[in-house]
């Protein structure tokens, strides 16, 4: 069937957004990243600083968390803590998204939450540890730690897929395609990818 | 680096077989999979038909293995249990089959045992269940159980890997390309992995 979204999920580092901002690119479609993230923010009142920061975090069960939670909303929560909530948001915005038309989604779990349409292609993007820091260092030059806030990252969202889908993350039957960046590059993979929409058609 | 070795992991009917031919075909060069059980043999003393049965299954530990074990080789297995021995054997095969020149490898545990070789292009294949009954039926037609000889091998398939390797068997960062035979198709598979040989060069 016609692979009409893309789902990429990816290691912290691993170019997930370079690879997907391709994609989009070259089909002239929506990409969804830090956008989804506003279009979760105006949904359910949460600040987007708030979100980006916990979208893809193990539930953390803080009562201080509660403290960013929309104001002056009452019974809005229906009594979920914030990540549950949070993550019924993403799912109904993500669904949202792809009755809407083709796009790109990168991270928030879109492979799982949209496991149940026939037209998504869930891709998985992964690296080699030295080509994540340098990336990481590119884009935070002043980083003391990037392989901490690489280990760091990446068990966040380790942790929060497997949480909330039940599924290891980065296991490769819950993907079509599973590629290493560092070997195969990020325009390689990008046509990897468009070549298997191309010929879903 | 150049990628002159293949090794193709896979799920039990997912193709892994005819697209490592077509992959070999393409390049010419030589593909291993029951050759490489007959190697083992030869280099072993074990009788093919007992290795190509226990050379992927989880080591059972059982004294009857012992039985098939080569005869009039005193002291030929060091002590080793059958499955140990077999594991040393098979190591030794594909590392000079690895060194003698470009090949594909299709199962065996090569990409773990070919981990210190930059000049290889580790595969992971998968399919889902109705695709590999079919091809289980194609290949068999008088298999009674299909579902059930592919719950059992992957599981063999599985458990060995994780033995001797101390990975999990399908996790993405083990290998560069993972594909889903069912949605991608052999071909389309085999022409990504094709280019991703071409492109290393």
């Amino acid at each position: 069937m016609e692979k009409r979204i893309i789902t990429i999920s990816r290691e912290y580092g691993a170019g997930g957004l370079p690879v997907g901002r391709m994609i989009a690119e070259k089909l002239g479609i929506p990409f969804y990243d830090k956008k989804l993230v506003e279009h979760v923010a105006e949904e359910s009142g949460f600040a987007p600083k708030f979100i980006e920061e916990h979208g893809e975090h193990s539930p953390s069960g803080s009562v201080f968390s509660y403290a960013f939670a929309p104001q002056g909303v009452p019974g809005v929560m229906n009594g979920l803590s914030t990540s549950d909530y949070l993550w019924n948001v993403q799912c109904n915005v993500i669904l949202q998204l792809a009755e809407k038309g083709p796009c790109v989604i990168v991270g928030r779990n879109a492979d799982y939450i949209l496991k149940d349409r026939k037209d998504v292609l869930n891709v998985f993007l992964h690296a080699d540890i030295p080509s994540r820091v340098a990336r990481v260092l590119e884009a935070n030059p002043d980083e003391k730690n990037p392989e901490g806030r690489i280990a760091a990252r990446d068990k966040r969202r380790r942790l929060n897929y497997q949480h909330y889908t039940g599924r290891t993350w980065g296991m490769s039957q819950n993907y079509h395609i599973c590629l290493d960046t560092t070997t195969l590059g990020y325009e390689q993979c990008a046509e990897i990818i468009l070549n298997a929409v191309k010929n879903s058609k």
